[in-house]
């Protein structure tokens, strides 16, 4: 469970919900790892009363402070016996400088190959993949050295993570990691948002495959260099880079993609169950105005009477385009309309 | 030429020099159209003395303030006379409201049908396009609302222009209009930077095409949502939009892009002469080893000799990546080695 930093901690807990209610509920046992923050006591103490309030029965920390703390036995058991493991945010290449390598390192690996959910939001989040944006700055194009990667957990094979995505403009960075390493995939993760990536078998070629499930506030950018072209073997130092064919991929929540394949993944379309019902009405209406005019025997009333229902229901059907003609004074006076406060349109 | 906003008027004026060059120089006679801006007048002193002082011959304003201006005339007969049509920056709703549909606006038009070198800047470049970015809000997650289409002057078709792209991160924004109208091809100019389109004939082909080749400081963003997945159709009002499969390419100056194939165009190498010579040397030294070795008649120490040269050269090939392993504090040290400062690497 990749987390893009600053996850909603007071109102909509989605996605640290989702975490807890992966990780086994009521029966979870969460192991925190605050090595990347400075302030790993504090930042312990607010993921564990969080954790405790959604319901986990569990919570421990695990925050080794050095490479020589993570060979510790007792904080390696602790990860052996946990059912959700979630690093906090910090500084990445502080917590991959300490764990990467070590037994406790060794220890998450081994937890996320046996099924456990492993979770982190902002460092926590980098860690996970195979290459790891170290540091750098923000920007939306591309340049020759606006970061550095360093070596990830690996939990997620030939891809590279990004987070804070839309925040902190990282589109140049992430890019740019990209062109210099095309066979990686590029995730870039918004705030509030959880990319969660399960293991699954293709129902029709029974083929394995990691798919990658989008929830929360914001979107997971995908960025496809298979077949991109760049000069970024050659150029220079600060220039901005030519990275052209990237195929990509915004992702807002609800969406699924198949990293293995590269591929979106059809949506499930969930249908209202009151639309359901006056969809299935005018559905009947529709075939029986059929059979009528392939029998010539319906009286031009009863026509009407169907008709005035379908206009009825189409205009109910209006795009949330159409109905607001001067979009901004309507956004400053329809306070009530916006998704934020849960009216459905 | 569709300039990103901020051209640089102090140092190198690459970006304005290529204008007043390409509207002919010593010969140029330039129309500005201040109208974006609210402080018309002293933009139009201000790129009056640039342009005067790169070559220009002669350089007058075109300043309407309403669309009853823009039945003017006489402004109408300057921009028939001119050999460049200049738009600065500003408002392009203003801009476009004044001149957009009257005499002036179909001058401007008639212009580049002729082949005068139309150009503006930021509000002047986004008027381009068919389709015109009217105003919205930057960030990086393309949402169903964060800006506004109005018409622009479309000498650029199926289009849609951004600018201060990376600047004002701007790259959500510009997602969301392909998003809606996959048929447009999404344009972002970053500051300092030009997109110069002109009409060619494909040499192989016969064919008509509009080719845009960048120059300037940063770099020019192609969105293409020719195959683009989207639920712009449906997303609520100011949900992150799902944009899946867009083509993303970031061209910086030296890339030629075919927009009406879209496609990049191969990229012309240009080899530093000084490099040429050496080159032709090893190459001469190879071609005789091979000839000697074919031949089991080389004598040991002129091997050595033509193996120590060919170290040496291979020595100042290292990329530009591999000398210096800690680039941040290189970075610091070495200020001579920056593009900026015309140093080749």
């Amino acid at each position: 469970m990749i987390i893009g930093g600053a996850e909603d901690k007071l109102r909509r807990r989605t996605v640290l919900q989702d975490f807890v209610t992966a990780s086994g509920g009521r029966e979870s046992r969460i192991a925190v790892i605050p090595t990347a923050s400075s302030i790993g006591e504090e930042i312990v103490a607010v993921y564990a009363a969080l954790f405790g309030k959604l319901g986990a029965a569990q919570v421990e920390a695990v925050d080794p402070t050095s490479r020589d703390d993570a060979h510790d036995e007792d904080l390696v058991a602790a990860l052996d016996d946990a059912t959700g493991i979630f690093m906090t945010g910090g500084n990445q290449l502080k917590l991959s400088s300490i764990i990467n390598g070590t037994p406790v390192g060794q220890a998450i690996v081994r937890a996320h190959r046996r099924g456990a959910v492993v979770a982190g939001t902002s460092a926590g989040a980098s860690i996970q993949s195979s290459h790891m944006v170290a540091f750098g700055s923000g920007g939306a194009t591309p340049k020759q050295r606006m970061t550095q990667v360093a070596a990830g957990l690996g939990l997620l094979t030939s891809s590279v993570i990004d987070q804070h995505f839309e925040q902190r403009n990282r589109y140049g960075r992430l890019l740019m990691i990209v062109a210099q390493s095309p066979a990686l995939l590029g995730l870039g993760v918004d705030e509030d948002t959880a990319a969660t990536v399960t293991h699954e078998i293709d129902d029709t070629t029974g083929a394995e495959r990691e798919v990658m499930r989008v929830t929360g506030r914001g979107a997971v950018t995908v960025m496809d260099g298979s077949r991109m072209i760049t000069n970024a073997f050659e150029a220079k130092r600060s220039a901005p880079l030519l990275a052209s064919g990237v195929v990509l991929h915004v992702l807002p929540a609800g969406a699924a993609y198949d990293l293995t394949r590269r591929e979106l993944l059809p949506g499930e379309t969930v249908i209202d169950p009151e639309d359901a019902a006056e969809l299935e009405a005018v559905g009947k209406d529709l075939r029986r105005m059929a059979r009528d005019i392939a029998a010539s025997d319906a009286s031009p009333t009863v026509l009407r009477r169907r008709m005035s229902r379908l206009r009825k229901l189409r205009s109910a059907e209006q795009s949330p385009l159409d109905d607001q003609p001067d979009p901004l004074p309507a956004a400053l006076l329809e306070p009530a309309r916006t998704p934020e406060n849960g009216a459905t349109r």
